[in-house]
C-alpha cells in the first residue's frame, strides 16, 4: 500500500516506522532536519529497550509524488488544514484519509479534502516520546481502533486493518467509532482541561474539592452532549474513571498543562472545543467548556 | 456618634481616623502591632502629600466595650463573619451595621447578627494603601454612597450622612443603593474576575479576543441576573464602560489578581460568588460566574 503519513513527532514516526516494514512509506514534516536525519541514518525507534531502524522515505515536499492510497495525519490538530492544503496533491480520487489524533470532530477538517466516505477516524492507545532527530522511543502499546462515518463501500477497513496488523500493530473496526472517540474524550475535556487551566498535575483534581467540582461539571455537560449525538455515556461511570485516573496518576502532566507551560499553543480545539461545537450541533448547551476554550486560548496568547 | 471601625487595613483606618474627629471612634483589628502603633503613636495619615495625625482608640479585644450605634465593617469580606462573631458583644438592640465593602450581597452575613431594618450597604469612591503599620496613605476621593435594604425607619441614614460630611466625607444617601452596588459590581465580576484567572493586567482583557470573549460572556450573565433581580442594566453601556477600563489602565493590577499572585485568599465569594448567589435566588442561570468561582478557589489552593 502507498501510504503517507504527516507528522514525524512520535506517533507519527512510530507509525510511519512499523508501516515502512511492508508498504511503500513517506513520512512527511515541515522539519528539515528531522526529514534529513531519517534519510541518512533511518529513522530510530526504541523498542523494548533496543534500537531498530526502520526505512520510510522522509520528505518536506511532496510535490512530484502520486497521490496515495491512504493519508495518515499525525500532526498536532491545530495544523492539520495547513498540512493537507500543502499535501493536497497526494489526495486522489481513490485516496483514503485517516486521523488516529487526540480528540474528536477531525472530520470536520478531513472533509474539506475528501467525500465522507473516504475519511477514516479512529484512536490508538499506543504511545511514545521523541528522543532526538529521526529518533522515537514506542512506549505503552494497544488496539488501533479505526472506523468510517458510513458504509465502508469499498471493503477498505478490512485491508487497512490487515496492513496495520502485519506491521506490528493490533488493530479493531468499529461499528461505532464515534462512540469509542467520545469514551476516551470525556477524560480529556474534563481532567485535562482543569489541569491545563490551573496548571497543576492530574492529582491536584481529585485532591481539591473546586477543582473537581468543576471537573465534574465538565463531565455533566460533556455527557449531555454525548445523548444529544446518540451517542451512549454513563455520567457516574465516567466520573469515577476520571476520579481513579487522577489518584492513580498524581504526578501526570497533562498535555494541555505542559503545552501551556512551554508556551506552545495546546489542541484545546480538538478537545473541549469539539464538545461546543457538537453542542451547537445538536443544540445541548456546554456553557463550561465554551469558557475552558477562551481560557486556554487567552493563556496562549498571554 | 459611637463608632467601631472593625478592620485597620487602608479603608478602615482612612474612615476610623477621620470619624474620629467628631467622634468616638473605637478602630478594631486582629493585629497586635498595628494597634500598638496607633494607641501609642496615633493613626497617621497621608492626605495631600502631608502626614496627619488621628487619635481614634485601637484595639484587639472588645470585651470592655459597650455597644454601639454603628458598626462599619471594612475587613476582607471572607473574614466578616468571623469579625462580627469575635466582637458580638458590641452589638445591641440599636446597633446599626454598615458596609462599604467590595462586591456584592453582605447583607447575607450582616443579616445574621442584626435585622434588615439595622442595615446599612454601600460603596465608596475613596481610595488609599497601607504605607506602614498605623501609618496610610489617602489617595484619591469621592462620594460615599449609602442606603438600606428596607425603609429607614428611624432616620438614621441622614443622621449617618452628617456624621461623614462632618468627617471629610461626601455621602450620598440612595433609595435604591443595591442598583449603584450593582452598577460597580459589573467591573468586578467580569474585567477583574479574568485577570485574576488568567493572571495578567488590566490591559490584556480589550487587547485579546478570548479574554475579551469571556469578559463579555460574564457582563452578559450578569446582567441578566441583575435584571432578575428587578436591577437596571444597559449590557451595551456597561461592557463599553469595562472595555474603556481595561484600555485606560493597561498595566492595572486587580486585587483579585495580586491576591492570587500573592498566595493570599480573594474576595471572590462576594464578588463573582454574589452574582451565582443572586442567580439561584431569582432563577436565572450564571455558569461561567459559577465556573469562575470554582477556578479561583482552586487557584487559591494550589
Amino acid at each position: 500500500m502507498r501510504i503517507a503519513v504527516i507528522g514525524a513527532g512520535a506517533m507519527g514516526s512510530i507509525y510511519g516506522g512499523h508501516l515502512s516494514l511492508h508498504n511503500e512509506v513517506y513520512l512527511i514534516d515541515t522539519n528539515q532536519t528531522v526529514v534529513d536525519q531519517i534519510n541518512e541514518h533511518g529513522l530510530i525507534i526504541q523498542e523494548n529497550g533496543s534500537d531498530v531502524t526502520y526505512h520510510p522515505t522522509a520528505a518536506v515536499s511532496t510535490k512530484d509524488l502520486e497521490p496515495m492510497d491512504v493519508i495518515i495525519l499525525f500532526v498536532k490538530a491545530l495544523f492539520s488544514k495547513a498540512a493537507l492544503q500543502s499535501n493536497r496533491h497526494l489526495i486522489g480520487a481513490n485516496t483514503y484519509l485517516m486521523t488516529l489524533q487526540n480528540g474528536s470532530g477531525h472530520e470536520d477538517i478531513l472533509g474539506e479534502f475528501v467525500p465522507e466516505n473516504r475519511i477514516i477516524i479512529g484512536t490508538t492507545e499506543d504511545n511514545g516520546a521523541v528522543l532526538a532527530p529521526g529518533h522515537v522511543r514506542r512506549g505503552g502499546t494497544g488496539k488501533t481502533n479505526i472506523g468510517m462515518l458510513t458504509e465502508d463501500t469499498e471493503d477498505f477497513l478490512p485491508r487497512m486493518k490487515e496492513v496495520l496488523d502485519s506491521c506490528g500493530f493490533q488493530a479493531l473496526i468499529h461499528a461505532n467509532i464515534q462512540q469509542l472517540i467520545w469514551n476516551k474524550l470525556f477524560t480529556n475535556v474534563s481532567l485535562s482541561a482543569v489541569t491545563g487551566v490551573l496548571q497543576v498535575p492530574m492529582g491536584f483534581i481529585a485532591a481539591n474539592e473546586h477543582a473537581w467540582k468543576l471537573t465534574c461539571q465538565l463531565i455533566h455537560e460533556a455527557v449531555a452532549v454525548a445523548h444529544g449525538l446518540g451517542l451512549e455515556a454513563d455520567e457516574a461511570e465516567i466520573t469515577e474513571k476520571v476520579r481513579l485516573t487522577s489518584v492513580n496518576s498524581p504526578e501526570g502532566i497533562t498535555s494541555i498543562c505542559a503545552d501551556l507551560r512551554a508556551g506552545r499553543k495546546t489542541e484545546v480545539n480538538t478537545i473541549s472545543g469539539s464538545v461546543v461545537r457538537a453542542s451547537k450541533k445538536c443544540g445541548v448547551p456546554a456553557p463550561t467548556h465554551e469558557m475552558i476554550v477562551e481560557l486556554i486560548h487567552a493563556m496562549e496568547e498571554r
